[in-house]
């Protein structure tokens, strides 16, 4: 049995999903069942705070009882989306994707225009293990493939 | 009753404590003790993730089972001193002390240097409530004075 | 005749180059051209501050006596090449892409790898007129290319 | 005589100067003359690019043909005051006080409130030479103080 000193140390995997701030029903659906699964893993999930994927993925996490982040582009700790457990605000605006890429030990990426694809940029220069989820956006274009030569294709 | 939906929506007040990276040990049990009772009243504890002060205040939090998250000053989530339960890397170095401060719904101060004092200017910036520990330090020259003319005394 | 108080006044355009921070022989002395080009052309010239791309662009805008910056991942002035003529450090690593694409008010992208996607993303993102040098790296696959539906193609 | 190669080398001292955002007739011109004495020594005066204390020594550094820099809280260029002769924008709102005062070779305070004494403490963190102007605001009270106990008194 664990010891109370060691319990205290444990801290959950975090993932950082990045996707977009808007999603139509079937989207947003998707996006809650992959939090669902996150959540599920036990991880801890943490977004940008904000709607449509952010908002859909912090649902499905929250809905598993999992802690649930966001780390906003505004000053405002109300901004966030309902399902944030706790919220980062920053003030960068969208210099904040580096700040979420950073947050996770894990990224995974989700359709995405051009803030997505400066997320999944951040992860590759920092090193983060990205999951691109395959089809839609910039995520399922850059899925498999090498950003450029400091890491090999995974 | 509350819905399900509703409990979902819940989010613990943040409360900020701002200190030294440093502390001798009667210091360092003073500020487990705070933590503890911070953790009690039901928040969720932010420090800056380091040593000292804010890993004392962290661990008294993490004991009573409060969510106690760090923001560091670095880039590497293995920084954080062992009782977060949620890390926030920022690569800002002592530029993260705005975000500290942004992320309280309150802001505690105890002791400090030079580093707590930017905190303090910001937390006054922001309009964030400031609790400054008498005593000790720039929270203890600064408790019950006003630090511009943006707002009264308090 | 223009009045003093409109020269003071004036503030020339401010170019940002981004691009790799190494380069062969033969880019270099490119871009050392295309540096020539823009400081001829009466631009302050602005880059990450570094080695490579950025390098050779400030040494060809300095020769024709324009403005070179350099706005740094460091916090170190000193880190910045020896074409600056004023250095702005930052601290942010790789977070600092979003500010050196915000201080253009136009934006050259040259060859790239992952940290000029992230600059190309963020210049989308901030609506800024973006030239993206036809050929290598990522500047050149989406050099006329639209990065997501809050643009028009261009 | 210095070759060219050499010539293109020289960066001028970079003097960031921190102060109030609103001011009085008389501090106005008194801050306009500290503008005018820095850029007669051959500095490159930077400030956080706004107005009052800001605008003022910005006016007096650019009437000796000094450059004039502003390191502005906004994402837009255009925010700057009139006399700033290149402008970086950073979106950080006031958390630009600590890239404002990083680049500084030294660091000038005049008068202040919240927003200096965040920057009065920065210079103290990064160990820039501080110079306080007496008598007004914060500046005022910490000329020739000690912040904490990391540098002597000086």
């Amino acid at each position: 049995m664990k010891k109370k000193e060691e319990m205290l140390k444990e801290r959950y995997p975090q993932i950082a999903v990045v996707g977009d701030a808007e999603a139509d029903a079937r989207r947003y659906e998707e996006a809650v069942s992959i939090g669902r699964a996150l959540g599920s893993l036990g991880a801890t999930v943490i977004t940008g705070g904000r709607g449509g994927i952010m908002e859909a993925v912090s649902k499905g996490a929250r809905q598993t009882g999992a802690l649930v982040a966001g780390i906003l582009p505004s000053q405002d700790i109300d901004d966030a989306n309902p399902y944030c457990g706790i919220v980062f605000p920053t003030g960068m605006d969208h210099a904040r994707n580096a700040l979420t890429v950073m947050a996770g030990d894990l990224v995974v990426a989700i359709g995405g225009g051009a803030g997505t694809l400066s997320e999944i940029s951040f992860a590759w220069i920092y090193g983060k293990p990205v999951i691109a989820w395959k089809g839609r956006g910039w995520a399922g274009k850059l899925a498999g493939k090498s950003i450029d030569c400091r890491r090999p294709e995974t």
